[in-house]
């Protein structure tokens, strides 16, 4: 006897392994440390660095109807050195889980309830929630790691819990919606525990599409360039919210963000507001960016994008990130097989004070860079 | 010139890929902890967690002809809060190796000797060797944790050695056997190595199964709900020995195990001695387990089972683990496709004194829970 | 519109699992170690230990034409003990990335140039770049850990960065270049940094053979038995340096190394000198290795190869290794299916003094071992 009320479907794969990797080679300028205690701030000898910044296997499948799986392991910043001017982790081998989660898309009729649980992004701030391998920029907008360290501590933005969302297109209008509930096992003096105290984090977005929809069926992974295949502009509004933990009465962040797609034209943009109280004190920031880029297509063959960002951090006093925190970007892409194979060439300037991810005015300074960066997916 | 005594056979898959992930969400009261030092126990708020609890990833194939592998990684306990009720590690992305090891079947004329070298489990106590995704309680009994311990000094009950095992049918009775031979580089204080002494783990296991036998053909991980179709008794008599090392004179394993089925019925129990000399004293602890499961087939098509489970675990002053640790646990399964996927509703509740993985008196005391538990294997 | 650059080959298969373990079962005898702070020397039991002493799981694959990737993952020395006489770490189940790298050949008409970047080995030192799966004894020559700490402070022998090389045969006499930069994030006090300073790695390789050619297309992994196909010798010349940072002044390898393969008989073999200047001195070491094997064919299905190695290190006072190190290596292989799949039965001994591999004088001195090693790859 076995049970009917899941069936087996042959017709989708089980198992499909996948990898990417983006490989960079920069050139660091004028990066500052600080070498010994006591002292104040030097410059550190300009450096070309080889690095795979971004190093992903995985596996995914739908082995039963409308149920599908992904799972994709990390062995990022590989060769990193510390005192280049990109801004991430270091390792030395080190893999780890990237993304774990499940979907059932609950009925095959329309796209308007799809749940998925596991280990994966709250769906909230576009550039959160953008997949790198489709940013236009160099590396994505330094807002993301403000956003997600202020809602769940982690720069990794990663997190297990459970999500519902959909999409309904009406005519000129499409709609995609998301609640979640996640847990925060950095809300302790420990690690690993929500703390003492328990709030569950509880986030949404909201946007809608005019013209042509972003997405034809609902996912939870966002794009930028559409090849000159799109007319559309959509507008999203975010907001998340945890209760009392250990180490706060109240966390939230909320704002909009926008992408515009027409024809050879792509741009994007968002602001977020972060604030926190705790029993002594409130504290704001907020963070964004724009960037925007123009498709030349050469001779029918070559699919050359220049680009341009600007991302922007401002904090006040008595919060984990203060100060001001500024990233400049121009480049240009050439995809050679739309986004399975890209090549770039960008300058990179930072500009700021204060204490956040550019300086935190005594131990570092970072630097301008060039890079070239070369991404494949298989 | 090519050797022909091993010939690869096409018919065989060389790497086939697995994965199985068991995800929980739970609900944990009256969890305590001592917050600060000097401190008593409090409680911590209730809480609910959505963790990963076991997710594993792995390729196993037959490159040769009676000669199979097995790798299988792990990411388990991913999002886990250590104030949940549950018992088991914490995780923020690492990954490792779970089972690492390869069979040689000796002869392709009968069942009764199979080498098994590599990273495994030593075929000792019955709820060691079963299959997590075979246990029809919450999660496997906590005997589990203590055998292992005892014996080999991790909770994972994974260690490099070299086993060998076989089956044989006479007509209604059948017979399992193994013998193993292990590393164990837990016995000195220092980490991974036997320490200056040496004595190697020497475990077996000897099985008569009446009626129906348990298996088919052999294999070193068990089963027990066969949906109806066994009616048979199978009794283990389970021992292991390791001698003089750094931290003991002799540490000894021994005891029984059962498992029962008969059409819609299934109950499997176990109780196991660990016993431990040094040069100063003895100490003697008993654990183990009885748990039954009633197979109801609703319409044809819904396969539920409830199930209950008693845990426990008696130690005496003096061992790493000592006093009274026991878990109980009434649930109910939803076999959608048999044990490829499965849903669990269960409430667990715990209770003990002592030393051990309920409470230490002073730091942590385990909560109850209501536990949501789904399961797929692919 | 899609770009034409880049033709994805539906000839080539996309992602190819591997997976390759060589297990060991070794006895050590006479290890010996220093069992408490103000101790001498003493011995430690003999011992078996039973060690996955090198496990690797991996993708391949050539996405597009002339484009290939190679990534393999490692969990060596799964239940090494730390006082068996073998020369390696420890793993109680850490996995991590052991090569990641993609090759790009230029031109589909010659082979004169492969562009390959990412995380592998720089082309230098016969044995460095020689695959474990190729050698002939039972454990890679020492000589391969004291280069690869001297070039670049790390024992695995991987760092970031990119290669240049290619192949030519005219006639009888064949050459085979590489020339290659790379990070080098082990020459500061911090780690995962070149430091204040910085200096770029640079190598080169440059090998002629004469007779049959070692290899018939360029690739970065060299083999020693060709089981009586080839008859041809090859001499290659290595050097590697790098400039000022914050350990030293220069650094440098230099050396040649030599393969003969007649029928029957496999010799390679390998002599470097390391060389190191700081502020205030000036370190050489010489390290190297020479290896024979000869293959009997018995009865035209066994292919049994006995084999003899030597190796050793001597390095002057003051360096970070010094005194010296030998290990010889007698031993018998058995291909069951050529280098798939192979047993070989070898004894090891060891002796030196000074501070290096083999003792440092005060708190370890390795003992020899007799070793049955199992090695397949799939």
């Amino acid at each position: 006897q076995q049970s009917t009320f899941l069936k087996q479907d042959s017709l989708y794969k089980f198992i499909q392994p996948f990898a990417v990797v983006q490989s960079w080679a920069t050139y660091t300028m004028g990066e500052k440390a600080r070498l010994s205690p006591d002292e104040s701030l030097e410059p550190v000898v300009n450096r070309l660095n080889i690095t795979a910044r971004r190093a992903r296997l995985g596996f995914k499948g739908t082995p039963y109807k409308n149920f599908s799986y992904y799972l994709s392991l990390f062995y990022d910043n590989l060769g990193r050195d510390r005192y280049s001017g990109t801004r991430a982790g270091i390792n030395d081998g080190q893999i780890g889980v990237w993304d774990a989660f499940m979907s059932w898309k609950m009925s095959s009729k329309h796209d308007l309830a799809t749940l998925t649980f596991g280990y994966f992004r709250p769906q909230l701030s576009r550039e959160c929630i953008t997949a790198y391998t489709a940013v236009n920029s160099f590396e994505k907008s330094l807002s993301q790691t403000y956003i997600r360290q202020h809602m769940m501590g982690k720069n990794h933005g990663r997190t297990m819990g459970i999500n519902i969302g959909g999409l309904k297109k009406e005519g000129f209008v499409s709609m995609n919606y998301n609640v979640g509930l996640f847990n925060n096992n950095t809300t302790s003096s420990q690690t690993e525990t929500a703390g003492v105290l328990y709030s569950p984090l509880l986030t949404g977005r909201l946007a809608f599409s005019f013209g042509d929809p972003e997405m034809d069926k609902y996912g939870i992974s966002y794009d930028i360039n559409y090849f000159n295949k799109r007319k559309g502009v959509t507008i999203g509004v975010n907001a998340s919210r945890q209760g009392h933990t250990d180490i706060y009465n109240l966390n939230m962040t909320k704002g909009v963000d926008v992408l515009v797609n027409y024809l050879n034209f792509n741009m994007d943009g968002e602001w977020m507001a972060l604030d926190r109280s705790t029993e002594v004190k409130q504290v704001h920031a907020r963070t964004g960016h724009i960037r925007g880029g123009y498709n030349l297509i050469i001779n029918k063959k070559l699919f050359i994008e220049p680009t341009f960002l600007m991302t922007f951090y401002d904090g006040q006093e008595g919060g984990q990130f203060n100060g001001q925190d500024r990233i400049y970007d121009a480049g240009v892409n050439w995809y050679m097989n739309k986004k399975n194979c890209k090549l770039g060439l960008h300058y990179v300037w930072q500009e700021g004070h204060g204490k956040n991810g550019y300086t935190d005015g005594v131990t570092f300074e970072k630097g301008d860079y060039v890079g070239l960066g070369f991404l494949i997916m298989l």
